[in-house]
């Protein structure tokens, strides 16, 4: 039997659509149209895609985009200080600072520079403290979008054996702490772990999130598990071209699998719709508003 | 064959004598004195007894330690004052606010005032977020004694199957941020995990932090594995008094396990033993200098 396709593409869509009528509902009730500004130094291609595809989806779903395209030669020090301005600016809710930055910029220094309560990106010490002790917090947006995709599959968790492929501190431990929230058992596996096939083979619902192109194989599956794929890897293709493949080998994997998310088209379109949710959780937390 | 028994007590004494070691060292090369504050409200005996052998123990490792005993009656407000003090001392490096406060007082808004690179206990989400992402931290002191334990009885716990059970903020999340530091694959295992026997049974290291007393049964338990047992639970017992147990069902367990702490006696004296470490390294942190 073949799984459930859980489509990325629309319930991202739909993510968008109930961010858009929060915001609408901020503007009737506070007066309040969250903002998000996005700071992007130097000229890397694929940053400069991601930044105008954030900027346009903040302005469809009604809030205000602020863009900051700064030279590869801007200064730590300069950016620190446009930080620190957008920290202080009572109009710009969430600030994201597009990843890589330049070598002679301490990546660490500038994300920890930003508001906890504008860090919409869910990176700063404070953020992953809350959201593991159980805290209002603004949560990473891949995994965010991950546990939405998965309780599509199966709207209660509870209960269920979850495996978490992957430790990295943007998608397999914020992954762990909100599938703990959702009363899953919780397995983080790694490469580290020993017999990693069966390891998964218990797992209700996997989460695959190493970044290895088709490493997930079908007898790795219990029948009928939900499978959420957060590797985006382009490999060669037959054509001699390249072409997008998850962590998971998909079509052996949909065999067996109750429900699984394609690469592309599963979690990749999650991850802007969060941080745009991400942007007015951090609008009603800076202005004291109940969720 | 029985199994190899964790002597908590001896342990601990070791740790104090590296913490001696590691203030004289401080003395000589920096010129620096830990020091630790206990604040103590109201008239909680137990609280008392606690409070009474942290302030000895600082004092044998050749720290200063500094005792706030305040009525019952004290505000909160005054409460935030001395944490503001305290957090602004020189001489004070590490700050404990033993709990349970009283009821008129929100115990999260003082634990959380105090300054996070003061904060011995780890509680503080500044805290608890560094310890996940993987930078310096204070972590919390059960679950580091837990893991000092458990590297006795085996030194490379990489590549393990760890059971934690228990998602508390004080022992098991933070146990599983540890386990998964050393490399361990980490299970975190709580009341809504389903066939919980059968979980505890794939591991090769069992951390139980329920508060049930002597609910893990010999047959949970893998042969030859580590059992790390958090829990410390009051029961009566035969002669009609009472007696402390632990999660574990030590007599059986000890039967299959490869290495078991007792209750008590194993996981209790470590805590403030890790508690004086916490004060080393909080001062160290304040002061910049490296591990």
């Amino acid at each position: 039997m073949a799984a459930q396709i859980i489509d990325g593409k629309a319930i991202a869509a739909d993510v968008r659509k109930e961010v858009a009528a929060d915001v609408k509902a901020l503007q009737a009730s506070h007066g309040l149209t969250p903002g998000l500004a996005v700071v992007l130094v130097g000229e890397d291609p694929a940053s400069k895609v991601y930044v105008k595809n954030k900027a346009a989806q903040t302005v469809e779903v009604g809030m205000q985009s602020f863009e900051y395209k700064l030279p590869e030669t801007t200064s730590e020090h300069e950016i620190l200080t446009l930080v620190e301005r957008l920290n202080a600016s009572p109009e710009v809710h969430g600030i994201l600072v597009q990843l890589p930055l330049p070598k002679h910029v301490n990546a660490e220094k500038v994300l920890n520079s930003i508001h906890p309560d504008k860090d919409v990106d869910g990176f700063h010490p404070t953020n992953v403290g809350r959201l593991w002790i159980g805290e209002r917090a603004l949560v990473p947006c891949t995994p965010t979008g991950s546990a939405i995709l998965a309780k599509r599959a199966a709207p209660d968790l509870k209960g269920m054996n979850a495996v978490v492929i992957g430790r990295s501190n943007i998608v397999g431990k914020p992954m762990a702490a909100l599938l703990l929230r959702e009363s899953c058992t919780v397995t983080i596996a790694h490469s580290q772990t020993k017999d990693l096939p069966g390891v998964v083979r218990e797992a209700d619902l996997v989460i695959a999130a190493v970044g290895r192109p088709e490493m997930v194989k079908a007898d790795w599956i219990k029948p009928g598990a939900i499978v959420i794929d957060v590797g985006i890897n382009r490999v060669p293709s037959e054509n001699g071209k390249t072409k997008l493949v998850g962590d998971v080998a998909y079509a052996e994997c949909a065999e067996v699998a109750g429900a699984i998310t394609p690469v592309p088209g599963g979690v990749g379109p999650m991850t802007i719709a969060c941080l745009l949710q991400n942007t007015v959780v951090a609008a009603k937390i800076q202005k004291g508003i109940k969720d």
